[in-house]
């Protein structure tokens, strides 16, 4: 009988923040025949786990096309091998494609969860007023009325608070309320581009690019602020504008701390 | 014998400004198995102009993967079908790919020349101070030591003036000399970015590249505004430090009027 000296390697819980250019992914999550953010990073771990399959828990959904400054995701690292966070870290940025970064990594307990945990969540939807140009039309609406940013300004009032919002939401599922809380929304111009930054508890199914498209509505002088307050108080999809294109949009941060939350402060142009 | 009625449609020569991300081209010029800006707008306009070829004459080159905000360049359109100034604009926005828009277009006269005629240019090229992020890889250059942009300002101040720039070229030719003149160079800072903008009557192949790689030497701390001044002197590449990378620079400007290129002011973070 041989004692053979096995040291403890605890399994650990870890916490990634992930910025993705989203143009050509069909979103985080894993779908079939389209490539996602979650499946490559995953491709990438399966590596140097040494083909051990590591399973990422996102924070949330994006669509196809929308991009994120920082998304999170967290992921329970195996017993072997025993790689360090700082090397779990570099080896992913070295590895991974140029429109896919991770911004931090740090170790979460053991029974974290990245969706349930998250007190709330901050987006940007970045509206051109300006000339689109190569660089920027990924990463911006234009629309094709003239935006009055005063206006846009006006008619997010309506939409802050706690609403039934399910007058922008799509493909709703029955068992979800459609009651989310909107703390702020704030409207920024820099530059050639308009920033409208949501700062909520959660959002619904592209709950963010259905009020944008009304807040579009509003900023070219098609609805009032009160056509918006109408719009939501109806709880009816039938009711609100178009939606939003996705390129627009940028997750910018998932919160897991209440004073975070409140006390953040939109960050400008996404895209830099 | 019939008398047909023919209208007279006078050949006409367009200049365009055209904005590019050079990320996926091998530079403006056409190149033996290697996509490049040149042949993607040529083939549009060959559908549109009834398989005529038309021949697009370009400023400069650019390298691969270097950007544009507004590279110049003339082609003269056949005499049918005769095509409004305005159509070909909307028609090619319409029908380019993403990376590549046509910023303006207009009439010059039949023996205009987008190359000999140029009177100078502005580049940009943009070092990041922070950090690299999914969206700022592609335009921007992170050297690995720390910058001190008030070094790069002083040693910048011994690179303008009538020089022969022998030091910061590469690949040659024979015939050419590499007397050249840098009106200024201006260094600004905006959020994370250090643009380092060229204005000059005229710049050598890869010159640039060069003189940034020279100028982030400087930034790091390794050169000395003399050392750079005798470097210059020394007309002789072995002398330089290496070339930066492509992807931070940007062709922002051709300039046909003396009084243009005088007034030009830097535009600030050029991938907007």
């Amino acid at each position: 009988m041989s004692l053979e000296y096995t040291p403890y390697v605890p399994v650990k819980r870890y916490l990634l923040e992930i910025s993705y250019d989203g143009t050509n992914y069909c979103g985080w999550q894993i779908q079939p025949h389209s490539p996602s953010v979650q499946e490559v990073i995953q491709n990438r771990m399966f590596k140097f786990y040494d083909r051990q399959p590591i399973h990422l828990i996102g924070a949330s959904r994006t669509d196809t096309g929308v991009h994120a400054k920082r998304f999170a995701a967290s992921f329970l690292a195996p017993e072997r091998p025993a790689i360090p966070m700082e090397r779990i870290f570099k080896a992913l940025n070295r590895q991974l494609p140029e429109d896919i970064k991770i911004h931090s990594i740090r170790e979460v307990p053991l029974d974290f969860h990245a969706r349930y945990e998250a007190k709330g969540k901050a987006y940007t939807y970045v509206v051109n007023l300006g000339g689109l140009s190569p660089f920027n039309s990924r990463y911006s609406w234009k629309p094709i009325h003239e935006m009055d940013v005063e206006k846009i300004r006006a008619a997010s009032h309506m939409l802050t608070g706690t609403h039934d919002f399910s007058s922008f939401v799509v493909e709703r599922s029955m068992i979800d309320d459609a009651v989310r809380t909107i703390y702020r929304i704030e409207t920024q111009v820099v530059g050639q581009f308009c920033c409208v930054t949501f700062i909520g508890n959660g959002f619904l199914y592209k709950m963010i690019r259905c009020l944008m498209g009304t807040l579009e509505a509003a900023g070219s002088g098609k609805l009032t602020p009160a056509d918006v307050k109408e719009i939501l108080e109806a709880k009816n999809r039938l009711k609100a504008p178009e939606t939003a294109p996705p390129n627009g949009l940028f997750l910018m941060k998932v919160f897991y701390d209440q004073q975070e939350l409140e006390n953040y402060r939109p960050e400008g142009i996404p895209f830099l």
